[in-house]
This record gives structure tokens, sequence and C-alpha cells, in this order.
């Protein structure tokens, strides 16, 4: 009498040719698909491909229960990502190096027991811990009341589960490993966002790429926003510690950052009662706008970068929330199409952009752990020769005043 | 060390005579029955019976995961509907026919990721996809700030996941499929209604009755309220179907609506920036208080009809959603005890009911799917018998402003 | 391609010397152990142990389903607790008599179907059935909009699935059984908060010690609060049943229970439209401010017991519900740091206290049944003894107004 939902698409994957990929379907809402605990190597797929492990674990205990994480390991880098937070990439090590920080919220909570409008619309607090978290793509920025709602802190999609979930390798030379989840935003006459979010991988690597394609499947113009909140902490984050972008303008998001001004440079070590200092920064980029940014130690041996593209990506935020290590010692570099602010600041300055009915944008974003002192150097000079001799403008007022 | 429930329930129903019925627990939340993916035909319960399938199955993916949705196939016609979305029917299918629509909202959303209060309220539009949603039962309507609390859009029941589950088969002709699940709407001080929701169907039919009996299990007289929330989209809605109903009284809901006053008998096509327009309308009924209500497409060989009672349900909301295809394009007939005003309004004009202590109210309608000329027509002849020469009044002011 | 994480804790719990103890890991979230359905007996700890037998219950249906129930039965006494649900203990019973009461809420609701900020802030009310549940730890207390959010009734605590649990039994006499779970209230910047919540029984025994340390793992000083909400319904309470303490000074919460302050001591039967009355009490202790506190039935042959100490809790609300059967015919002992009040006249009036970074604070309750006559009269003695011939003084004004 019970009838067991057998995953045809799995089956059909190992049975389809090894001639280019192989496509792991790990949940798919249509098919009746949930693999739950999983895990597959390189030795189930080629031959020839370095070592490397990519495996599924259905948490338990908690708020986190039920929630999964990919686990991705090539020559000790680690990768783990969150298919029930929206695909937020909870940590990456590697070479003694870690881009992450530890959070006081140490589960990866589930969404089914976070209230998002909780605390006055920033329960988004309740499960922020990951080294990349997406802020959007509905709204994003601060918690504000307006239209009859409340826009809550940073939007959905951080902790949306995601409807599809694929795993796909490739069976050629660099045997890119690609996680791709599917991201549904849809409320009945508000909302019709539907994400793919992906991160590619090969093995042996020490970077990895996030490529999200965000398509308005609905039949009016809708406005999206997107911060991607990439979040160090120790051992990159200390006391010196340095932020490096190539800066054309950078200007204090409140009053109270107008004190960090002078040294937005450099980090100070865990600090106790400093909260946060956020910075608006508008990069400069390449001759394609390409651009990176970087947060490195003191001594310059440990390090993160991120690349990106300005004409995606325009605005950058600058978060240093360096408090003590127990209440959340920890960086973010947040490349956006819009500043922190909340939403309807961020429509007044017009930087909400619209998607037309049917159309899509992507987003291009690649994360390179930066171990040893010449990953360091070498990254720093990428960005100096962006930089060039062009001058950096210190805005003394904020844009705007929530 | 590990103990296994079994279901003992499902046990003995297969045990008992074949004399008259066959029941299978599906949920029970007192004997820890929860039997997830599961199915029976007619050769499970009776040689003689026609043959059908019963199925449930649980979705997995996004926001869907852990929903339940039962699916009775019988000679071509298909019905599914959520025990976890308190009973809802997704959709019914039949000789080209489909009774349903196409929301933006394409999963089946788990209620323990909708957050009826988000959005001000209105969070019940995350998860609306169904062709017939139950709204109520403690309260109904727009949403509404009153009384120290959010009065969240269409009330809990459609977003109640039962706490009983029931599949009844009868042995004898004609061999009724029943599935019922209990509704609890249980708050310490504020509600104690339970509901028996249940959908009966005759295999090979081209109707089903939905039965239900709402109860107020506590010691306190308390309001209920019910709108029977029935979608239709395409293809039985296209440019210039027709409603048909034996209408006493009709007026716009707000003014937006007085525009749509002299067409209120056909629709338009799919419609960029129509958004909805609201009817409210009083139905006559024949001398048992029986009505009938339809919905054709233009040339009258595809539709559904609702047939209810008036002492049970007096009023129909005509909802005319004809937006564009992505939007949703649908229309609802809505009987109810309740036009779908706020609470506040509905009290006020005193369509808010009240169940004594221990007392119990039921509401029977009959679905039918019509599939052909003849079933339009004979339909439409009975509505129009109804009607005969009995007057529709037509108001054209709204009869209460939000 | 399936991997099933194996408990490696419960192996090696096995494994183990039977010289001490032996301990089941049921719940881990970072060694991802959920056991689900389980059981143990004294069969498989010691051979000289009494019988008893410990199971935990995955339950199914409606709001309840996936929540967690430990049962521990020994000689006729059977205690039930809800790890889901923060470890409140939901009811009590041996030799015909029960501690615990009848809810209108007749599952144990999983807090990821439930909205704490519901109805005004008093979504706790959607779960609320417990004989005893945890109001705190971040605060307490009655729902109020202050410092921009909604500090919802009675705080997060009781809503709270644990992120470990363990059940401990000792392999030397007495052979006590521990059930302890780590509640987490976290959220970025705001709460750092863990508890060891645990319930300590002796098979055989007709009591048994709630013992919780609550810990700030964060840098800040923290605010906490905490009531122990114990409730008692039938055969306890009824008509003429007696509340025994020794009480140094009583008050009326509001205007409502100035009314009944001069039968503080006694309580009436079902009475529709009672609603409920509270008392804010001071309580004297013996010479460790140990104190006890007691209801009990008229005959005085059934009753229930709780000691604890003053400077751990120095305040009892008590808490008289006795409205009809059907709504909830309860009361409440309720040994707190805080009386009901909401959070900011607690705050006011100097009863909220704070935990510096690390610091720990603990909580020691024994709960007694109390079965036959002279069970009930040795309790009153005690009481009786701690209150000696120290004076009750009645306050007749409420020390605030919400």
């Amino acid at each position: 009498m019970k009838v067991k939902i057998i995953s045809l698409a799995m089956i059909l994957s190992f049975a389809s040719s090894n001639a280019f990929a192989k496509e792991f379907v790990l949940i798919d809402n249509e098919q009746g698909i949930s693999t739950g605990n999983w895990s597959i190597s390189n030795k189930d797929t080629s031959v020839k491909a370095p070592a490397f492990t990519v495996q599924n674990a259905v948490l338990t205990g908690g708020k986190q229960a039920g929630s999964e994480v990919i686990t991705i390991t090539s020559g000790g880098f680690v990768i783990k990502l969150s298919p029930t937070r929206g695909m937020g990439i909870l940590s990456v090590e590697g070479d003694g190096v870690r881009m992450g920080w530890d959070s006081p919220v140490n589960e990866v909570v589930n969404p089914a027991n976070i209230n998002l409008e909780s605390r006055g619309g920033i329960g988004w607090l309740e499960g922020f811990n990951e080294m990349m978290v997406r802020c959007g793509f509905e709204w994003t920025g601060h918690a504000v009341e307006a239209d009859g709602m409340m826009y809550t802190l940073h939007g959905n999609a951080g902790n949306t589960p995601v409807s599809k979930l694929i795993v796909d390798v490739k069976d050629t030379a660099p045997y890119t490993i690609t996680v791709k989840g599917l991201i549904k935003e849809k409320t009945f006459k508000k909302s019709n966002l539907e994400t793919w979010a992906s991160l590619s991988y090969v093995p042996g690597a020490r970077s990895f790429t996030v490529h999200d394609v965000v398509t308005n499947q609905g039949d009016y113009e809708r406005d999206y926003q997107i911060i991607y909140h990439s979040n160090f902490g120790m051992p990159i984050l200390e006391q010196d510690a340095q932020f490096i972008a190539p800066v054309k303008e950078i200007s204090p998001f409140n009053d109270y950052a107008k004190e960090g001004l002078k040294t937005w440079q450099t980090y100070l070590g865990p600090t106790k009662g400093f909260d946060e200092m956020v910075f608006n920064i508008y990069p400069y980029g390449d001759d394609k706008n390409q651009t990176k940014v970087m947060v490195a130690n003191k001594t310059g041996d440990k390090g993160a970068g991120i690349e990106f593209n300005l004409d995606q990506l325009p605005v950058l935020s600058l978060w240093k929330n360096t408090d003590t290590l127990k209440q959340g010692y920890v960086t973010g570099l947040e490349p956006g199409t819009s500043f922190a602010y909340p939403v309807t600041i961020e429509r007044e300055q017009q930087r909400v952009r619209k998607l037309a009915p049917g159309q899509s944008v992507e987003f291009t974003l690649t994360y390179r752990l930066l171990a040893g002192k010449k990953a360091v150097d070498d990254y720093k000079n990428q960005i100096k020769t962006i930089q060039g001799d062009q001058l950096t403008t210190v805005v003394e007022e904020p844009m705007a005043y929530e």
C-alpha cells in the first residue's frame, strides 16, 4: 500500500552518457524528489577528475532541524552552503584561512522557525551567520514600515528554501562542479521572481563563482534589489586588518560612521561597545567595469577577495562590525544594486532597479581565498591597477538619514 | 532501541469486514498515525467498484516541502486536494475541462512557511492557488487591524494542516469515496472551533460534494464566518465567458467595481492593469432555498457549476480577476455567510453568525464540471428555472466602504 | 549514494562502561543526531534498577506534526514533557491524581506552526496547554510594544525546540533518570542565552526536580526573566480547592482581582464568565530561603506542591482561571523572578535581572504529586512551619497598571 516515490531523475542521470556532465537532482518540487543525506565523489563521476566530494546533509536539532547543507571538498578546500537558506554560503576554508565568521547564531536555522517580522521587522537576525547571504530580491535594506506593510530587514531570499537543487559535475577538464538552486519569491498580485542561484567550483581551486539569474516571471514590471552580504571574521579580520578596494567615492552611512571616515582602510580589533559602522562606496572598475575588493589580515598573508562587475552591482557597502568576538566580530564587503538604507530611501535615490515582464538579470561574483603573502599581494596589485591614479573622494555627509 | 509506531488503524481497517465500507486512517494526531505516501485502488476495496485510485503524496522542495496532496482519479476525472492546506481543493480536471487556475504561486505552500501577518496581514496570498479554499472559520474577509490584533486576510482554516485524515470507500454501489479531515482552530481563551471538512465523490461522476461540519467545542458563543472561495481560470474563463446565476440583487464591492456593473454577466479576456472587480450578490433559491451558480466559456461547452443552500450560505461574492495570465487570470464564485469586507464591517452589517456552545453548523456544496454543450445548457436551464421571472435588482452603490 | 548519518554517540554510550551512568543522546545539532521514536527501560540500563521506561515519540497530524514527547513511567507514575516545546512538562499522573489541565489546545503544537506575534503578540496562546511552561528567558510577561518591537506574551523559550537532548540514567541507586535539553535564544546583536533545562526523576518516586542553568554566552550584560508557569486543573482544582503558601504579601494584579482578595485561599468551581484573576505574592522562606506552595482539592486528598528558593525565584504569581471546563479550568502557581506584567513595567519596578557576560544562573524547583490525605497534610504542615507566626500583608491596590 505504501508508495515510495522513486527519483527517476537520479536514475536517468546515471544512465546517461558520460560524455559531458553528470547532473544529480537532489530536490525537485515538480518531480517529488528530495534526496536528503547524499554524497558523491570524483569516483562516481570521472576517473580523471581530481579528488573531490560533494555531500548533502540534513541537519537535526533545535531551530535547524530539516535544514540541508551541501559540503564541497577538494584538496583541503571546503565550501559549505545551505539550499534551505536560499543557497547562502556558510563558510569556505582552506590553507589555514577561513572565509566566514562566528555569529552568536550557531545553527543553520530553518526558515520555518524564523518570523522575519519579529522584533520590529528584523527577525532575519535570528538566522544570520552566513559568509554570504543574498539580501533581496524583492527588496533589501533596513526594515521599514511603508505601503501598509513591513519591509523586513534584507528581504526574503536568504530565508527561502530552494524548490529545485541540482549538482552538476563536468566530465571533462577542469571538471567544474556546479550547485544550483531555484529560489521562488512568489506572492499572488505582489511578486513573481525566480532566481537560479549557483555556485561553481573547479576541484583544487581556491576560488569559486556565484552566478545568479533573476527572472521576473510576471506580466508587470517589478522592482528588484540585491546586496551580496559577504562576511569575514577571524583569522582574516583582526586589529589593523586592511580593506582594499579601488574607491571612487566613500561616504558614511550615518552620523556614527563619520567618526570612522579617516580610518576606513583599516580595522579595529574586537572592541566592546563599537557596534557597527557602515560606509557607502562607489568603486572604480576596469575597462570592462570589472572590479575587485578585498580584506586582508594585518601581515597580509590571509585574505578574501571578491570580483564583480559594476554594471551588475554598482555599489559596495562596507560593514565594519568590529565588536567583541562573541557579539560577532565581522566585516561585510557587500556588492549590491543598493546600499543598506530602507527601500523607501533607495527608491527615492533611484537605486531600486526594475525588471520588465519576462526579463532576467544576472550577477556574477568570484570569491577568492587568499592564503600566503603572494596571493594577497597579487590581489592587492590587481586592485591597485584598477585604481591607477584615479582619486578617491571622501564625502563627509551621509547621503541619507533613516 | 528504535520504536516504530505502527498504524494499527490501517491494519484494522483491512481486517474489517467488507460489508459496508473501508476506512483508511492516513493521519491521526491521537494515535500517532501519519501514513505519508500511500495509495489504494478499487482493487483494494471492492471487486465490483468501477476503476478508481486514491493516492496521498508528500511533496518536496521549497516552501511546499512536507505538504500532502490527495489525488482521486476515476474514468479520466482527477481531483487534487491538500490536507495540509485545510483540505483545500487544488484542481479538478476531466473531459478537457479544468476547474482551477494558474496562480503565480506554483507550489502547494506548507503553512509552516507562511506568515499570515506578513505584508500587512495578507501573507495568505503567498499560498493562494486553490480551486477552492476555505476562508474562515474564526473570521474571513479583507485584513483589518481591530480589537488590538490583525485579522489577517481570509482567516486561518486554509492554512491549517488537518489533525485527522480519513479516506472512506463504500463497498456497495455507488461506491462513494469520501476524504475527510479535521481542522482545528484552537487558541486558549479565544477560539475552540473544530471542522470536519469532507469531499465525497462517486467513481465515474463529474461532480463531487463538499460537506463541512463546524462545531464550537467551547463553552462560549463564538462568531464564525465562511467564504468558499472557488476559483476558475482557463479554459473555462476567457473573453466573453459567462457568469450565470439566479440573482436577486447585485451591487459593487467598491467604487472601482461600479464601472463593471453593466457587464457583470460576462468576462474580459486577460487584461493588463485590470486587477480585480468584486460584486456582492444575493442569489435566489428554489423552494428549498437551493441555488446554483456557474461560469461557462464563450461558446458554452466548458463550465463549472456550484450548488449550495441559501440558508447555509446566503451570499455570493463574484470576483473577477481578469488580469493577465501570469498575474493570475481567474474568477471566483464565492458562496459565503459573509461578503469579503473586513470582519469589522461584516459585524456592523450583521453578517457575522454565531455558534452557541457545542453547536454545529454544516455546509454542503456540490461542484460540477460541465463538459460539452449539453452539460452547460442543462445547468444553465436549471439556473433559469430558479430565477424564473423574478427580477434582478442592480444596486449602484457599494453597501460599505473599507 | 545515500549516506545515513549514524549516531556514533549512541553506539559509544552503549559501549561505555556500566560504572556510573548511561547517557543517551537523542538530539544533537552538532553531531547530526535525531533519534526520533525511541525507548529504553530499566532492562537496558541496570539489572538492579526498579522498573521504568523512558520513551520518545514523534507526534503526527495537524499543527503538532514533528513535535516530540518524552514519556517517563515508573510504578504507575507518568511524566510527559516536550523537547520541541522548550522542555515544557505536559502532564504528570499517578495514584489517581493528575498534575496538568485540559486546554482547548489539545495538540502539542510544533512551534514552527505558531506565530508568537499573531493576535497582537499573544500567539503563545495557540500552543499553551502545559503543566509547566518556561516563560522567559529573554523576556516574559504580558505582550507589550516597546523599543520598536513587540515583546510577545511570555517570551520565546517555551516555543523553542532543543538543540541537544540527553537522557541520562544512573547505574547506581537511586538510579536517577535525567532528561536535559539545550534551549538556545540567539539573535545576532540581541540575545545569546543558552539554557540547559532538565528534569530529574528517581524511579518509583512521586516527585521530580526541574533544574535549569541559564548562561549569557555573549559579551554584554543582558536582561533575563523567568516565570515557571505551573498549571493544575481537575481533579486537584475544584470548588473550594485550596491554595496554600507561606505568604508575606499578596496584592491584586489589577482592579478585577481586587474582588478576589478576600477569597484568595480558595477556588471557585468552573464559573462561566469568570475569566481570570491574578495575585502577586511575595512568599516567606525558611532559613535557607526555601519555600513551598501547593494547591489541594477540597477534601485535601489530592494535591500538587512546588518547592523552590526565594533567592532564585523571589515572587509567585497566583493565576486563578476558574472559568468553564472547556474554556480551560486551571490555576497557575508561578514562581518567578518577575510578575506577569509587561517587561516595561517589570523593568520600571526593577524586577528584571541581569546576567553578566559568561555568567550563569540556576533555578531548581521540586514538584510533588500529593496523593492521599497524609501526603497533602504533610505538605501543608511544612508550609505552615515556614509561615510560622509571621503575618500576611494584604495589599489592596495593584502594584502597577498595564
